[in-house]
């Protein structure tokens, strides 16, 4: 019933790649590339115009890149002049505007909001209305839960974009907030409804607003559980490392080739 | 102006009952039902594959079930596998995944995103942009506010779903947190921006960051209108006691038969 | 490629002005008005019929007006009963419930959801995923930023409906929430995660859970930026006085006509 070319417009110049699937009432604008594999489902847009395309009569639309093996969901918005890495997905109703680049196996929830001008590594996991202003940078393997917000504006209203940073394998809780220009360190636990407003150092348990930094994640105790970070040593899920754990994947890594 | 059939699928195996309007821009899946007098307003999804359907070629869609008398607004999507009592009613954009059981006479805010297995009992009212992780259970009667957010991960991230719960009456003030596993008794009212971070007792006023007990909600005064809580003795818009008042409804409830 | 008048429904009633473009999926009701040069954007929805429309046989859609010269982006919802003044501009899934009035030059930003009977001064800017309950009311030159909630229900559920109030000139950081029937003063900073639980007086920094006044705003210093505050003097994009100044705009504003 899903992609039987009801109400579909695909540019003539959109490039689409082997085994796609396109759902119905989709718009493909112009210089969108599509890798082999990915499934675009209902009502999504790919390559939205900038807005200079409403007066510009030369206007010419940047490319879009969405990689191999991705599943756009229904009512899903891409901006123009974007790269997804290989096995993007996105839950539904997704905004991600003009010059973000997404790295390889991303996955990017329900009603989540990328103001544009966003950087994220791979493997990262934006779960539902996440909210990113222009200029986030997020590095590998970082998860964001329900509603986290990044600012970007240090004394509102300002032209003064400072953009904040959160380290490879950050998780950040419900709620919390990270303040402009802050960098979160990689391997840290941000609290649900953290205001994060300083910087926190790597390997950090913090929470609170203002955000306080707890312990030393390693020492957390979980019951029954031991100690429950770095989180990857028990973990895999969609992981690279899947099946045959971090470390073994981390030597893999780090395995010089043969002179 | 509405209910044109412009642009409508439905699938033949749906089962649709009489007085049904179905808006434009509307897809019913395989095996979809939708009880009498129902009003599916435009742009709608009801019944939404599962995630298999888009690699199983043998897949069958679960049974999806809408009650009588239910109004689903525009733009929502809910999934296959899903039932939803009579008098159900949605605001816009709302989703509702795989696995929820919502009982009679519930309605459910704008952009308002179940995540499946969502257990949700009769004449409950969540507000617009309420968030539940999968595994959530709610009782009957219960409010939730905009921003809402159930969580269900207790070291993220893991694989150990362990669901809230909310019981029945309780009220829950807007971007409140339960976290993981969490029991909120019934008659609760919880303030607004209160993480639930520890079981709370029933008839509870609990507010903060962690959340503490202020007081037993009976307790509570509010200037010129004396105890407001528990609020069934004063509020029965929409509600079974509507015109009778709670006492004797409650009353109608526990008459036993005669032998 | 937009703009081709693909699957669009306009009433025989709606008025169009010159040079707008309606773009595809869009359906415009009954006695809607839209103004020369704006743009409505794909799968919009302008003048959405009140609830009466299900089951009125008599009902008529009550006029709706969007200004002159205005953007409303794809997918959102506007409903019959609301002003939109010249210069409008919204992002994309917004959801604007009827008896809004929203003054010149202002835009509301992707996914804001406006419960009704909302009244917003000219040159306001509200971000992404504002919630505004029914009867708030909002100055001139307000920022909002995302995730901000203004709520009117002092004793949930009731339906004693008390809308809040923010003057003009009011900055309220990301998360921030109002108390029912609380008003904040002109020229405010409220910020990021404040529950706003009690008048807060012109020209205050004030934040915290509960509301704390911290200091008069205009005392706040900015590290090499001196005293931010009134932003006015400082930021003029889009603004009224954009390239002539605050001061010398206000001096024009003040200018009696000769008698």
């Amino acid at each position: 019933m899903k992609f039987n070319g009801r109400n579909v417009f695909i540019s003539p110049s959109a490039k689409i790649g082997k085994n796609v699937k396109i759902g119905d009432n989709c718009t493909i604008y112009d210089n969108v590339e599509i890798g082999d594999d990915t499934v675009v489902c209902n009502d999504c847009v790919v390559g939205e115009p900038l807005k200079a395309y409403y007066s510009d009569p030369a206007y010419k639309n940047p490319p879009t890149l969405v990689g191999a093996n991705s599943i756009i969901r229904s009512h899903s918005i891409i901006y123009a002049a974007c790269t997804m890495g290989a096995g993007f997905s996105t839950g539904h109703r997704v905004t991600i505007r003009e010059n973000t680049n997404i790295g390889e196996s991303c996955s990017v929830g329900t009603l989540s909001d990328l103001q544009g001008n966003v950087k994220m590594g791979k493997y990262c996991r934006l779960h539902s209305n996440v909210h990113l202003a222009q200029g986030s940078t997020i590095g590998d393997f970082v998860f964001l839960y329900p509603y986290v917000v990044m600012t970007n504006d240090p004394y509102p209203p300002s032209t003064d974009i400072r953009g904040g940073f959160i380290g490879s394998y950050t998780q950040v809780g419900v709620h919390a907030i990270i303040l402009p220009g802050i960098k979160v360190g990689e391997n840290c636990l941000i609290g649900a409804n953290t205001v994060v407003s300083k910087r926190v150092p790597d390997f950090s348990l913090a929470t609170g607003d203002p955000v306080k930094v707890i312990m030393d994640v390693r020492q957390y105790v979980a019951m029954g559980k031991g100690n429950p970070y770095p989180w990857m040593k028990r973990f895999d899920r969609g992981m690279p490392w899947q099946g045959i754990g971090y470390e073994a994947w981390m030597q893999q890594q780090t395995v010089k080739p043969a002179p």
